[in-house]
């Protein structure tokens, strides 16, 4: 399907597809670039990629599908880096996790050029990071958001469709800012919670002791806390107002809780943790057609 | 080891003690009370206790084991319903989620025959609850915590070890305010906060549409959202203190972060998450040797 992607940023997200592209058999060529040459080099000798490329320009030369798996804050210097060898054939896509934040970055710096671009998030990830945990099967049965803006070409769309589709996603479109509210409330979130959590508790004197005898429900609760700083602290400050929102009505719901605990309220108490209990027992992860 | 198990509360966790009792072979018979008869009838189908007592009362009557496994809440009037029968060889536990208020309640009820009583709370649990999930491996590699006070007698408290010990737990000793502290930390808040988002998530115009796009990070967060709602409701007003001195220190450390996004602050709020993932990614769940 495609002759070459040009693949910049080769961590767990964009190792992941290069791998699995491969493995369908959808590409015959990844030239890669990463901020650090170490990562190039290592996604090389690991067969993620078949070229190293000096620059995210000549990462992009050349190539018929490009994919930007770099930290959110990143994308707007990396349009610029890239848009001169970029062509109207090209289909450009990232992986970000944050969507109006892109989506503005690539009005601004492709300008006409816009239409070739297809914002894409893709609903998996791991708490760890970095080349050596990319695994051709990361994306498969998940969910893939694409948020298409008005100036986005069908032609495009319709092949990004095709790609992640091919590589076992269930593919979804939704506007940008739709994105952005659904994510701060379901996955930037949770993440703020678990990061201040870990850090509430070992703020205390006891708090290691506390630690040491944590269970399994800490343990799932907290996987997310493990994530990358670096990638956590763009996305949050891209999608600062929407999570703040959220924050707000999470907090208002804790508090409502609190009171509840705090009179001794245990009929209203049990109402409250029943529908919430309710929720999640019925709550499925919606997995696309050949999810595992 | 031991004749008979009195076994009040048939549920997950009375239900798999039993079952981990018979298969260890320490106890030649199980006689089982649980409030609903529906429950007690069907442990008794499924293997789980050999004869179904009509009380309380009876189902310790020439137990020399009794374990109480039972909403925190029923603790004392559960005590009030046995103590008639209980003699001062048999060894009394439960496994409640808070001691402070369990260890309050035999000291009032129990008075002079207190010292039988050995308070436990094991670290395990599962999302869903009843006598259908009992499971003779869900103490197994388990941390059990022993919050005995200065009238529990040596032999008891020696006993009780010896059976955790047999069930493949490891077992701790601590005082009931040190636990009641520690499980508000990592236990009771995270469950709070987990219920609190849950329905702050579907109090939105929004939030069944938020739900549907939630992936493994929000499934693994939320799992304990599922929880029990009676039994949880019990724990946390029983521990209302701790858990809501907790959940103001977690509010701080949330809204310190808050405050790094609202401004933008990327270099400190990216040192905040970073302490949080390297306190996550270090942290192991501590087990028994046996453990799995």
């Amino acid at each position: 399907m495609f002759e070459q992607l040009g693949l910049i940023g080769c961590g767990l997200m964009g190792g992941s597809f290069a791998l699995a592209l491969k493995r369908a058999g959808l590409v015959k060529r990844v030239v890669g670039y990463s901020k650090s040459p170490s990562t190039t080099e290592r996604a090389r000798q690991m067969g993620v990629i078949d070229l190293e490329a000096p620059s995210a320009l000549l990462a992009v030369s050349g190539a018929d599908i490009v994919l930007l798996a770099i930290p959110v804050a990143a994308t707007e210097a990396t349009f610029k880096a890239i848009k001169h060898l970029l062509t109207p054939q090209t289909l450009v896509m990232d992986v970000g996790s944050t969507k109006r934040d892109v989506v503005d970055a690539a009005r601004r710096v492709l300008r006409e050029q816009v239409g070739s671009f297809v914002p894409a998030h893709p609903i998996t990830g791991r708490e760890v990071s970095g080349v050596e945990h990319a695994d051709a099967d990361l994306y498969m049965g998940k969910q893939v958001i694409l948020t298409p803006i008005e100036r986005t070409l069908t032609a495009h769309l319709q092949k990004a469709i095709e790609v992640w589709t091919a590589l076992g996603c269930h593919v979804q479109k939704m506007a940008p800012e739709a994105h952005d509210a659904a994510f701060a409330a379901v996955s930037h979130l949770p993440h703020l919670i678990a990061f201040a959590l870990m850090n509430g508790i070992t703020g205390q004197a006891g708090g290691q002791e506390y630690l040491s005898l944590a269970g399994p429900g800490f343990r799932d609760f907290t996987r997310i806390a493990a994530s990358d700083p670096h990638m956590w602290r763009d996305i949050m400050v891209a999608n600062r107002e929407e999570l703040l929102a959220q924050s707000q009505i999470f907090q208002r719901s804790l508090q409502a809780m609190e009171a509840l605990i705090a009179s001794g309220n245990a009929d209203a108490l049990e109402q409250q943790i029943g529908q919430a209990s309710q929720t999640r027992a019925h709550w499925r992860m919606t997995s696309g057609k050949s999810g595992k």
